[in-house]
C-alpha cells in the first residue's frame, strides 16, 4: 500500500518508512516563535539547561500579536525575546514584517517536505507550500529549540478532494468554511487535511493558504496541498536556488476518510456564533446588524483577499454604523495592496488601515468588543470571547462578505450589493 | 489702555468689557469630548440631572485615545458614548477622523473669537484658529454639556514675539521647545501665550497649532495667534459661509509680560527625560541610543510633519534597531501624506504606518516602552512613564530630528544626515 503526503515528508525527514500511528523522534527544519509563546518556550528551554539552540539559522522569531507593544509587560517579553535573538544569533524580524504565518511562507521558510513547527495553532498554514506544518505547545517549542527535533505520532490524513468552479464572490474562505461545517470542530483531531483536485490545483497560493490556515479548526494536525507549479513559481522567488522536493501522495495511499466536494453551486458561508463549524449559507443570517468588520489575519489578510473586498466595495463608502478595520497580513501585502490604491480607496471609504500584525483576531492589542456588539470578521475563530466581551458575537466569513456587510452595516450577500 | 487678544475674546463673550483676573461666566462656543474624559463628563452631567444638553449643535464627541477599542473596559466606554450621542443628537465622528484637536480644527470647528472647551489638555491647539481653547476637567465638562457655559477667570497674556526665519531642518517643534525651555513648566501658569511677529505671520497653520497645542507644558490656559489671513484661508474651506471675526490685541494691550525670540540661529531641539522644559540643543544629547520613534500626535502629525520626515529619509531605510511608528492625526492628513507617496516610503523604509489616533503619545494603546527602553517622540509630553514603564526615557523633537535618528539608530541632527 502506498503513503500519504504526510506519511512521505516523515519517512523522508525520519530516514525510514514511517506510516500512520507511529510515534517519532523527526527532525525540524525550521521552527518560529512569536511575541505571546515565545518567551515561555525559551524559559522552558533554559531550564532544560539550553545554552546554545540547535541551530539558529533554523529558527525564526517575530512579534505579531501585540505589536506595536500594547502594554508594559508585553513590551518586556519583546525586549526578552530581542536580547535571546541577538545572543543566540537567531534572525528575528521583530515587528517589521507581519503575521507570523504570512512572513513564512513570504520569507521561504517552508518549502515541500519539510517539518515545521510554529508555536501558534495556525501554524499549519504552510501546508500550502507542501510542508507538514503544525502548532507546538511552548514546552515543546523549548525542546524543539534545544534539540532540533520532537516526537510526533505520524497523523493519519483525509483526502479532501474539491472540484468545480467558484462562482463570482465565492471562494476559498466559503469552501473552507463549509468544510468545517461538514467535518465539524472536531471531526479531523489530529489528522492531515490532504487537499486536492481540480479547484485545489487552479487556486492561487492566497487561497491554498486560507484553507490549510483552518486545518486546525476542525483539530487537524496539519493542511497539506501537493506542491505544484503554483507552489514552484512561488517558492522559487523565496528560497532562491534551493531545491524543492517533489513530492505527491500515492495512489493507493491509505486515508482514514476520502470526502469530496463540489464548489460550483457553493454560496457564500457564513460561521455563526460561537463555533467556527456552526457554518449556515449567508440569507440564513442575512441582516444581522453589525457593528464592526474585520478584514485580515493569517487566514484572509493578503492582497488577493483585499482586492476582492475592494472590488465588492467599488467607489462606495462603508457604513457610519460600522467600524470597519483593515490590517494586511505582511509588509509585502501591505505594499501590494497600497500600490494597487486599496489603502486610500478603503480609507477614503471610511475603514482604519493598520500596520500589519494579527489584528482583532484574537481580541488582544485592538478592536475588542463591548458586551451586546457584534463583529463580522474574515479570520479564523469566534469563540465567545474571542474578540473582547464574552457578551459578545463574532461571525466569520470571507473578505467578499465582509465588504458587502461593512457597506449596508448588516450581514449581506456579496452577491446582492 | 487697551486689551489683549485673550480679553477682547472674554469681552464680545461676555457682552461687556473684562480684563484680565475678573471671573466671569462665559458661554462656550464649542465643547469636545473624547473616549478617555467623556464618559465621565457624561456621568456628571447625569448627576447633575441633565437631560438634554444645553445645544447638540455645539458639541463634538470622538474617540481617538483607545481606538480601535485596545480592551472591553474601552470599548463599554466607547458604546456608552455611542448611546449617548445618539439619544442627544450629539455629532460623533466616532474613531473614523483621528486626533481630537485636529479633527476639530480641520472640521472648523473653532474659529477667531469663539470660547472652545474640551476634556483635553491639548485643547489650547486650536489657538491657531484665534479662538480661545482650553481643555477642563471632566466634572467642568459635564457642567458645560448641561449649561453652555463656565466660570474663567479671564487670563492674563504673556506677549511672544518670534522673528527671523528657520534654518533648514529646524520649525516651530524646535521654536515652541525652545520656549517651553526658556519659560519653563510652570512659567506661564494660568496665562494665554499670544504668539506673534513676522515667523509667525509667516508660519502655516500646522506650524502655529504646534506652537498653541505645547502652551500648556508652560502651564498655560491658552495659546492663541492673532488672526490673520493664513487662519482665514484655512477656515473658509472648513467653516463655509461663516463670518469669521476680525480680531487683533491693542498695541497698548497690557500683558504679564513680553518675550522675544529670534530663530534665525535656532538648532534642533530636544526636550530629554523627564520633563518638557528640559531642552537642550540636539548636539548634546547626539549619539544616544534609542529602541522607538513616534512620529505624530496633534502636536507633529501633520502633512507637513511628515513630509520634513520624508525629506529627511529620503530613499534611505530606517534603522533596524529602531521601531518606527508612524500616525497621521487624522484621516484627511492620512491621505494627503498616503496620495503624496510618503505612507509608501515610510512603510519600505521600515516603518509601522498606523490609522490616525493618539498612537504612543500617552502610552496607553500602543507602542509602550519597556524597562531601560529609549523613545524619541514628536508628541508633546515627556513625564516619567509617560510611554509605558517608569523606568524608560521619552525625548521630544521635531519630526526632522525624528527621521534623523530613526535612520541611525540614535539622537541624530538632522542637518547631518
Amino acid at each position: 500500500m502506498g503513503t500519504t503526503l504526510v506519511e512521505k515528508i516523515f519517512s523522508s525527514r525520519c530516514g525510514r518508512e514511517v506510516r500512520a500511528g507511529e510515534v517519532v523522534m523527526a527532525p525540524v527544519d525550521r521552527a518560529m516563535v512569536h511575541d505571546i509563546t515565545g518567551p515561555l518556550a525559551v524559559r522552558v528551554f533554559k531550564e532544560m539547561g539550553g545554552e546554545k539552540v540547535f541551530d539558529p539559522a533554523r529558527i525564526v522569531m517575530l512579534f505579531d500579536h501585540q505589536v506595536p507593544a500594547d502594554s508594559v509587560p508585553a513590551a518586556e517579553n519583546q525586549q526578552f525575546m530581542r536580547v535571546f535573538a541577538r545572543e543566540q544569533e537567531i534572525h528575528n524580524y521583530d515587528l517589521r514584517e507581519g503575521v507570523c504565518h504570512q512572513v513564512l511562507m513570504e520569507k521561504g521558510h517552508a518549502a515541500p517536505g519539510e517539518i515545521v513547527v510554529g508555536s501558534d495553532s495556525h501554524t499549519c498554514t504552510y501546508g500550502a507550500a507542501g510542508a507538514f506544518a503544525t502548532g507546538i505547545g511552548s514546552t515543546d517549542m523549548g525542546f524543539v529549540l534545544k534539540f532540533g527535533a520532537l516526537y510526533f505520532r505520524v497523523p493519519e490524513s483525509i483526502r479532501v478532494e474539491v472540484t468545480g468552479a467558484f462562482a463570482p464572490r465565492v471562494g476559498a474562505k466559503d469552501l473552507i468554511l463549509s468544510i468545517a461545517g461538514d467535518i465539524g470542530a472536531g471531526g479531523a483531531t489530529y489528522q492531515a487535511l490532504e487537499f486536492c483536485g481540480e479547484t485545489i490545483k487552479t487556486m492561487p497560493m492566497a487561497g491554498r493558504m486560507t484553507c490549510c490556515n483552518m486545518a486546525i479548526e476542525m483539530g487537524a494536525k496539519a493542511g497539506i496541498v501537493p506542491p505544484d507549479a503554483v507552489t514552484r513559481d512561488y517558492l522559487q522567488a523565496r528560497r532562491p536556488g534551493a531545491e524543492i522536493a517533489d513530492l505527491a501522495p500515492d495512489l493507493d495511499a491509505v486515508y482514514a476518510d476520502r470526502r469530496t466536494y463540489d464548489v460550483t453551486d457553493l454560496v457564500p458561508q457564513v460561521a455563526v456564533p460561537h463555533n467556527v463549524d456552526h457554518v449556515v449559507d449567508v440569507d440564513e443570517v442575512a441582516g444581522t446588524s453589525i457593528d464592526q468588520v474585520f478584514i485580515g489575519s493569517c487566514t484572509n489578510g493578503r492582497y488577493e483577499d483585499f482586492a476582492e473586498a475592494a472590488e465588492v466595495l467599488g467607489d462606495r463608502t462603508f457604513s457610519d454604523e460600522v467600524r470597519v478595520i483593515v490590517v494586511p497580513a505582511s509588509k509585502e501585502e501591505y505594499l501590494k495592496t497600497l500600490r494597487a490604491g486599496l489603502v486610500e480607496r478603503f480609507v477614503e471609504a471610511g475603514a482604519l488601515v493598520e500596520a500589519p500584525c494579527c489584528g482583532p483576531c484574537m481580541g488582544g492589542a485592538f478592536g475588542l468588543l463591548a458586551p451586546g456588539e457584534v463583529s463580522l470578521s474574515t479570520s479564523n475563530r469566534n469563540f465567545r470571547g474571542r474578540q473582547g466581551s464574552t457578551e459578545a458575537e463574532v461571525y466569520l466569513c470571507s473578505p467578499a462578505t465582509a465588504a458587502a456587510s461593512a457597506i449596508t452595516g448588516a450581514i449581506t450577500d456579496p452577491r446582492e450589493v
